[in-house]
């Protein structure tokens, strides 16, 4: 949606947009508190309508009548598996190349050890400054924990990642989008580069999954983890999830090797044997209530257009930026974002020097985005549920939060732990 | 309840003990199934009463309405030592020295490779043969991963445990109670014996707590693990939880080190710094879902008085021993589990060589326990909800199969992959 030749966006046209979205209706899957702009779903997920009475039978039908018969009867033993099938069109994969397991920390833990540990294996684990935190810490971690292997960790600018796939690395780490900016990494291209250079990568795909489409086959992609509870909408602390391509699957031991990875768990033996394929990347035993609010979530993208997902995706952020250059630069409000769409995940960041109090003040209003460290307001794009006109209505409302100082209030300043 | 001198035991005598059992009221917490006998609490505890309108409230009021804000308005953030708060008394520990996370898997490779890792420690890692086949296994991917440091797994039968305590065992580690014959081990003598050749030893309770009262601070103990699932009802796969004592906790660093374990979470630094106390040995984002049931699950023990769980727990096996003696010998069923209370978990286990298809066969008769090989019935005894007439009626049952030789039809014969 471009501004008409010298005038500026409307909300009319952001209505018009709505009215001819074809993913209108999936909006309707959704339980989203009435007026709330939700721009968030980067961070968190909504219940999806099913979602009350998937719990309830759960517990009810499930847990509590059938009890623990409920592993083979109602098939909470093949969740991950069921839940991984699922989970494989959003990523371009094969339905038994994916496996929804613990926490995208953990399951990362598990492909860089794997990796690492390969025979004559070197030794650094190379990671960018910009993947998510906890990749870096979990990274940390191992090395510390393979220390006198000579293990270490090296984290460097995003403009020298390239350059530092030298001989001496064991495996590469990256976040695709950038959880402040949403800058997009291209899969493809660096995970040649990775490749080219005999170097394993695993791509931490949490803020890509869902949000648009992803196409790990095609795009010779061999390791990835994901989150479960921002776009696929898993709810709170919702298991994450792994792929591994086919063809390397058994060539890898996850060092977290608990009875679910057996491959007899119930025979209970004394020695550990992998089971084939995904499964090997279990651990301990699943939290069922989570693995099937996950399951439930995934029903939001049955039967989802992915090239309108993707368009879609694409214009909502567009349109947050061109809203915000028109309306908000005159506050000292700038872009965090790439302008092109093809270099931006689902999200859009900007940046103001108050911005903690004006995101406060902001979803004080009932427009919900985040803020993240040092001057960044974020806001997400879940094509799924966010409306065009979501979108002009949070800037208007932004506007008026500056035009009016709101975020000057006293309240808006105190900070939570959690935001 | 012994027999009476030269009397058998009456179902009447079972009656009269359930009458005037202290814990009788707490049944009434519990939603189980009308008319099901089950002793299978060992294996996945029942829901509360209170399960189902908890869990409503925390899709609908929570997630729903307030979304991510909840992770501080609904005290999301704080789960998991809210929980370890509730599970601490039943360990006999401080509130500070219990936190939920995970996997009883994941927890027990965060401390067996924290120990494992200090300065100047030795390379074996020290287990059971009757240790849970998951506890083996994760000290295996453990000692593999660290294979080039010179790690290794020593797997001992149970009577050599003491005299492998020597100069290279680097950190030790026994389940209490054994998941397949309900031998319990002294807590107290071995993590004397253990401390006394300056070994750590890391206990796994999974088959402990909530079943009998623990005294770990009392002991000595210093590193536990255990299960939310079993006796602390916290429903399908709930996070498990760590123990460390107070003293400890600053020495050690888990190499599973996500974010959630970071001091400062929100501040996204790119070096891991572990938060002080237990929250250092947490890793990703929890499951919200699987907490909350844990933390309804654990209010069944509000006000429970520990010396009557103890007591019951210990009756409730004898009972079914005594029975067993009397009414199923001549069918060959032999007790698997030890006759003295005190050296026995809250589980009895008999032995019949078609113990398969005679559980499923008791089972279809509305008496849950379970089959482990080769050829044990098992039975668990939560004492909050299990009665001495449940356990008259399911000799009763096992006896009715066994006259009627029911386990012979042909449907009893298949195998599930979980039971």
């Amino acid at each position: 949606m471009s501004a008409p030749p010298g005038g500026r966006l409307r909300r009319e046209d952001a209505l018009e947009r709505d009215r001819t979205d074809p993913l209108a209706s999936f909006r309707d899957r959704f339980e989203l508190p009435e007026g709330l702009i939700y721009l968030d779903g980067n961070s968190l997920g909504p219940p999806s309508v099913g979602m009350r009475a998937r719990i309830e039978s759960l517990l009810a039908d499930e847990w509590g009548r059938d009890l623990v018969a409920s592993w083979n009867r109602h098939g909470w033993f093949r969740l991950p598996e069921r839940l991984g099938a699922r989970i494989a069109p959003l990523l371009g994969a094969g339905e038994d190349e994916v496996i929804a397991a613990d926490s995208v920390s953990l399951n990362l833990f598990k492909l860089l050890a794997a990796l690492l540990r390969r025979p004559g294996s070197r030794g650094v684990v190379l990671a960018e400054a910009t993947n998510f935190p906890t990749d870096l810490y979990m990274a940390e971690g191992l090395v510390g924990l393979l220390r006198e292997s000579g293990a270490e960790l090296r984290i460097v600018p995003p403009g020298d990642f390239e350059a530092a796939l030298g001989p001496e690395v064991a495996v590469a780490t990256l976040t695709q989008v950038d959880f402040r900016t949403g800058r997009k990494h291209d899969l493809r291209r660096l995970t040649a580069a990775a490749r080219g250079a005999e170097i394993p990568i695993v791509w931490d795909l949490s803020h890509s999954a869902g949000a648009f489409p992803l196409h790990l086959n095609d795009d010779g992609v061999e390791f990835a983890v994901g989150c479960g509870y921002k776009y696929l909408n898993g709810g709170p602390g919702a298991p994450g999830f792994l792929y591994v391509a086919r063809h390397l699957q058994q060539s890898l031991d996850s060092p977290l090797s608990g009875w679910m990875g057996h491959r007899s768990p119930f025979e209970f033996e004394t020695r550990y044997r992998p089971a084939d394929g995904m499964r090997r990347f279990l651990s301990g035993t699943p939290g069922i209530l989570s693995m099937v609010a996950l399951e439930e979530g995934l029903r939001t993208f049955e039967g989802v257009d992915l090239a309108a997902l993707q368009a879609k995706s694409e214009a909502l952020g567009d349109l947050l930026l061109g809203l915000a250059g028109e309306r908000l630069g005159e506050f000292g409000v700038e872009a965090a974002s790439p302008r092109d769409a093809r270099e931006r995940g689902s999200q859009v960041s900007l940046r103001h020097p108050d911005g903690y109090p004006v995101m406060q003040a902001l979803i004080a209003r009932g427009v919900v985005g985040d803020f993240r460290e040092p001057d960044l307001l974020r806001f997400g794009f879940a094509p799924l549920y966010v409306r065009y006109a979501d979108v002009w209505d949070a800037v208007e409302s932004l506007r008026e939060v500056l035009v009016r100082e709101e975020h000057r209030e006293p309240r808006f300043r105190d900070r939570n732990p959690v935001t």
